[in-house]
């Protein structure tokens, strides 16, 4: 048991505590969530401070033995260890002042211990003289926010480069399985199941893009900046050389921002991120959405796919099982979509130099990131990479749909085609009988125009079949004059 | 073409206006909308000046004439005259002070005609001195809010509860029509169509309890409050007088909030009806889904209901009809629960002793309230009151499905039925055939457990029949013991 | 290490796991959050398994051996036990079934060990046809989230009682500090610091009936639902019976749902409970918004309030001390205000028979309730209580404001106490020195007027004395007949 | 009066009315804002009538005559003319066939009188087959929301540019004005008011930036995709016409979406859009709260900042101004963070080949750029331009302030620095004063270390004076080892 002092008096910590005073205080006074701060975002403050101990060191601002020292501590950190230590919660008032100060306690403990002192013997190394040297919570906790979200954005693009990729396999796979296309949950002209699972993986491109570019505007950090922006005691050189150091650490590329005190008080770039985050989820939300209805059945319902069945659905509904994958993707896309209204409120609550709102902010920007990651990696590898097309369905729908009638209105006109619609509703005949029994097509001519293949690309249906029967005169009625090429 | 004045400088405003020199500068100030003040607000001002003016003639404060002819104007706005006099922008800065200031300008000049003098002539009737004595506009608006609330509310409800008597008439219709019940969009036990209709009936009616609940919280009103709530300046016989009058002239049940300072800075209740609003919107746009989803089709779809058909629904694909009035409950309720973002955010954003954020919170609950009640009646006459149920797939439904193994359960057990679910996929045979095949059960015994009655209410189907055989030695297998009574 | 099966094939479980292959099922489907199924959940599903045991045995479903031994270890649950056996993610899709298998299987292994069984020997006591029994995951899951809610309410409302008192508290102890009052963060005119708390606390005693009363709509549970809320499979016997029992355990007053179809497929209660939590953010939000404006400063903000010094405010800055907790306070309000918009796409989402979304829905709900009754306490026991007034500096504000002009307004009439106003801006004269020196009032006119108790309670400011002043012949003009009586 | 017919039956129109019976069956079945389509977007509609017609010519589908009455038709209506036909309502279902209908109508019926015919003739010029041939309303409407969306963003943009651009105006303006920093709401060190200033510049920059790249998104466009995207119908070379011509009429660069599957389906191009409205809304919200903070007084508040006074701001407090139109910005920040809400929930239900909430979406994305772009004009000539420091005070207040000691700790130590900080608060003593007292610094250094120009930018604030004073041995203390350079 060690004790140590603030303004408020004594408290008392476990000898196995690297944390000091503050985090102690921060510990009471923030017990919101039971949460802790996320491992990239400790990892990103040691990175921090390590980059910040080593241009200190070549500013000649902090001597070779306690930099070397805090360096050390830092690499420990970044590595994984003491993660145990960050204990404060991810909630807290202070705009990340108790954060900043649990980074700072830890690594001074662990540097002094690294010296051969003891906890809590600050003369030697400083939480807030040497750690903290050149720093501020303001610029330190944005910058941190901002390089955890960056790795964090990379792990979640991995996934959702693989998931794309899920969907492109698949595309390639179903790339024959004619189906009925439906607007409005009605059915439409028919399209291929592979275009279907295409347009999922396009769309999927498009968000990793947009997460990409929100990503971009999250390398302007604010290192240097102190309180307020103006970069009141930070020198000039450390300003520079702390963010060189940052790059080295991180492999990345990030700039000082063109004005600090800009950058130390909006929150827009994460704001944006968010918001990045948020039509994901509305893109893989949509594309749950159209996985269960498709999959919907198995006797009553469209059935036209098949998802892996992962575990028994129902405790009273014998051989039952549902779409829990996608059901989990949904759900998680309404979290994200939630967490950015408190990342939204968060943004606009900053006030004059500072947004004191970052924590909350930073918590939901990080566990819409996990999340999100979690539900993509499931959802490809869970559901995805397992789907089968119900060939025979899809192929039985794509005859008994109406649909087809537009890939025939370019022949037999728009007219013609809507009584017709209306006869096979009420006589529940399929279109070809009724067409073949009218002698409006041959069975040569359907062939050509309700090719799978030709009703799913560009361009009438059937066309140059019909364009040549016209030259040849061998059509049943007069339609060639509406297809002119 | 007569000039006003204020501190600003001189302005002219056209003969015919009889609003004045602050509307004016309001309409410079807030172009913003586009949009007028809706029609319940303008009239609750009118209400709420006639009802002061009344009360500060009854307490002595004001002269029978002025106050008489304030009366009148009064209630010509009530009748329905000089809206197009109201002409500031509904979202407005000034926490509603140009909204306030509009309706003393438009009846104090029209009180002034009344007295035969001329438009402008305020030493004969002022806006702030006489339309406005004992007011403020932080007492007023926040009144007139509630006013117009509380009976857009009422108009609502009537369109909500004639809506869930279409719900309630529709179950009964349905109560015979057998169908297959469905979770996470698979099939699941039997229900009848009439218990669906009727759960939508029921929560409409929940719906409607809430609204009411809701609205009651706006019954509390802040006259006499004047400018944060002390009631500086308002004598108390007159904030009692004022409320007796609004009561009289609305034939509601207003009360003097308790706190005037509470009552003038929050607007809780306010949030929270739109948040009743909400939950009303969410519980339509769910009902919308599922109707979508249960006349999807018309062949490749669930078709289990026929929606009316309104309008045609594709310029290119004869026949296609869409289930456009569920669509557009959909948008409503979207937008209503964007809106209500709108108003927390207005609400959280109220400082010290006033919100000022007031009017876009009013305009999005207007907003919401006229939008949800057109929707809702477009819903009940263009949609629900129209729907037939295709009893024939509902039927032929329930026979394919394998939801009915659920009931047969608690006579051939939970293994046995397993078997036979994965049986009846891999054969594509129906159930009752299996059944009989295997001799598990007698023609006898599937008629009496699969029931539409007994499947579709509480308890074991088909028990009463099974504990009978059971007592008889005529069952197929010893599962009697499995149904105790 | 023992082994079960199900239609995927074998799992391995440690020898220790009384969960089995259900939940480890899910752990793997589902990983997600990293977060755990919350305390009050546990409970409440331990809580439903006694009570159905109960109704089971009772009606003669269950024998008393295998019933008592399910009752003793839903007891050993609701006594803190076996917790850590509940390892399944609170965001999972199966809308709930894995946290029923879940709690179904701790139970049956429980329960096995207390008839001296080995784990997994489901033939002594079956997870579902024991534990399970009579009820499904649909109305287990919904009854579950409805008694958790309550319970966490009651917890949050009594948090949120003790603030209100506090508030209460200050109130009475700040009766007397006369303050400037602000609107639009303008001057206004005089208020007691005492009624801007009585303000708050009113305000927080809204919030607590109305979450009472959106609590009260989670009265109504669905037991015996089974799949679709028609009930197949469950004996109305039971269904009587088990609310019986679950209101025996719970000490409270639940009722059978009147239309159990409803009350399974519709969530609304759910986000309306949800939304009352919204507002009482909101107005949490506001009071800390203003808070943290009347503690501004210390020497260039308004410093009317000192909140209690909780920790260092600053790395860099000597002496900085930061409103912490309101800040807290903040962002815990806009993490509840997030939740509630991922609640209500959760509660859209329901589709027909039921809303799979539900785990999602509870998750956010019990995430806001415990997240808000921290920050409760924590404002109450760390700012609240521990607020002094800056009486000094609100003395000279009120001094210092022209705010009292409009005290003064009905004596000296509006037109003059607008030239006023004026000149004090341009000269920075103190008003009461101006008035002496152009001898509008007297100094005991001034007094009568400007007096604290007058200016901020209801009514013309010193009008009985100027009333007198008048009849008495002494004043210094001839307003006396703008203040009839 | 003539009729029209479709099957639901004939139905009259006025002769003046260009729309049909199409558009008529629309305002019956939605009538739900009471608004009306936008400008920009009634003319995107006519524009791709038009550049439809020219491809439908060039491609020898559509006879020169109909083809060149359809262009003359829609060049009235971009000229302005025939909006008033425009008369559905902007929520509706049906995904836009009403908008796309409407547009056909009015066009056809116009083209038919320009060729002399008599309204309603379609035989002559149709709406179907010759206005909308080649196309469908599921490319029209998303490619002309796309359009309309591209104009309406770069008049924003506009707006926004000028307002940053007056923003830093005033930044060059006030470059000397320094003043107190505040965090946390709290005294921090100094800055200038120019600096505060040219971070509003700065964060407006990055808003106009995040919508260009939004707005590049909606620069691929669906035509030729027709009902699912796959393009049935659309002859390839009409597609590529198509949107040549349309980059013709529009003067920018439209392309064809590489996938018309994914493109007619999804709609986060727009919800991404909508996202960075959003976010520039948080940003002006944000300035608009600091101005009202920085102006709030003016005797008992910051008053750092004069707004202009736009209008008396209250009827009962006399010479009471407040800031009306950041108040407005707020508000309206409001509203497009919760029209954002609403594209969010439409963009999510998008189901399968097509979004039907297009029309909602569309209207809240069009509302939000409206009234941005009203508010931001309002914010830049109403107030910005307007705005004026008040020097005085906040001089004053930098020397009040106790932020400076974080200027002199490097030089005189954190721990003197705090002590300083503690004795001044309790005797009220000016900071320069205590220090002088104490002989701390002498007079030269204190002008050296707290000048305004040292202490606002960084580095160690007159670190070169004292170092030339440790060099040369006129300290007052021992600190110049603690300026290492």
């Amino acid at each position: 048991m060690r004790s140590e002092r603030d303004f408020l008096g004594e408290v008392y910590l476990p000898d196995k505590a690297y944390y000091g005073v503050q985090t102690l205080r921060a510990v009471t006074n923030f017990s919101i969530t039971g949460h802790r701060l996320c491992r990239e975002f400790i990892t990103a403050l040691a990175l921090i401070k390590k980059a910040s101990a080593n241009a200190n060191m070549k500013t000649c601002l902090l001597s070779e033995t306690v930099g070397r020292a805090i360096v050390q501590a830092a690499d420990e950190i970044m590595a994984g260890k003491w993660h145990d230590q960050f204990v404060v919660d991810p909630i807290q008032g202070g705009a990340g002042t108790s954060m900043n100060m649990n980074a700072n306690e830890v690594i001074a403990n662990r540097a002094i211990e690294i010296l051969d002192g003891l906890k809590g013997d600050y003369q030697l190394i400083s939480p807030n003289s040497h750690v903290n040297m050149s720093q501020s919570t303001n610029d330190v906790i944005p910058t941190a926010i901002r390089i955890a979200t960056v790795r964090k954005a990379a792990k979640l693009n991995r996934e959702l480069a693989a998931l794309a990729e899920s969907f492109d396999e698949k595309a390639a796979q179903f790339r024959q399985v004619v189906k009925v296309g439906r607007t409005h949950l009605q059915d439409a002209v028919p399209i291929t199941l592979g275009q279907e699972f295409k347009a999922y993986a396009d769309a999927l491109g498009r968000c990793i893009r947009r997460l990409e570019q929100a990503a971009a505007g999250l390398k302007e950090i604010n290192m240097g900046a102190t309180a307020v922006g103006t970069g009141l005691n930070a020198e000039p050189r450390y300003i520079e050389e702390v963010v060189r150091q940052i790059n080295f650490l991180t492999g990345d590329q990030y700039a000082p921002a063109a004005n600090l005190v800009d950058a130390t008080q909006n929150t827009d770039a994460l704001a944006g991120f968010s918001g990045a985050l948020k039509v994901c989820a509305v893109t893989l939300s949509k594309i749950a959405n159209d996985l269960r209805i498709l999959a919907s059945g198995p006797r009553c319902g469209i059935n036209e796919l098949y998802l892996p069945a992962l575990q028994p659905g129902s405790s009273i509904m014998p051989g039952k099982v549902n779409p829990v994958i996608p059901e989990l993707v949904n759900q998680v896309a309404f979290q994200v979509i939630g967490n950015d209204q408190a990342v939204t409120m968060a943004a606009e609550a900053g006030q004059l130099e500072l947004n004191v709102m970052e924590p909350v902010l930073a918590y939901n920007l990080f566990n819409s990131l996990r999340i999100l990651t979690n539900a993509v990696n499931a959802f490809n590898y869970k559901c995805i990479q397992g789907i089968q097309a119900n060939k025979e369905r899809c192929r039985e729908n794509v005859e008994r749909s109406l649909g087809i009638l537009t890939a025939l209105t370019p022949h037999i006109g728009y007219e013609n085609a809507s009584l017709l619609a209306k006869e096979a509703l009420q006589t529940a005949k399929p279109l070809r009988q009724l067409l073949l029994e009218k002698k409006m097509m041959t069975v040569e001519q359907l062939e050509a125009i309700l090719s799978p293949e030709e009703m799913t690309k560009p361009g009438i249906a059937g066309k140059e079949y019909m364009a040549l029967a016209c030259r040849t005169g061998s059509t049943l009625n007069g339609h060639c004059q509406q297809t002119p090429d």
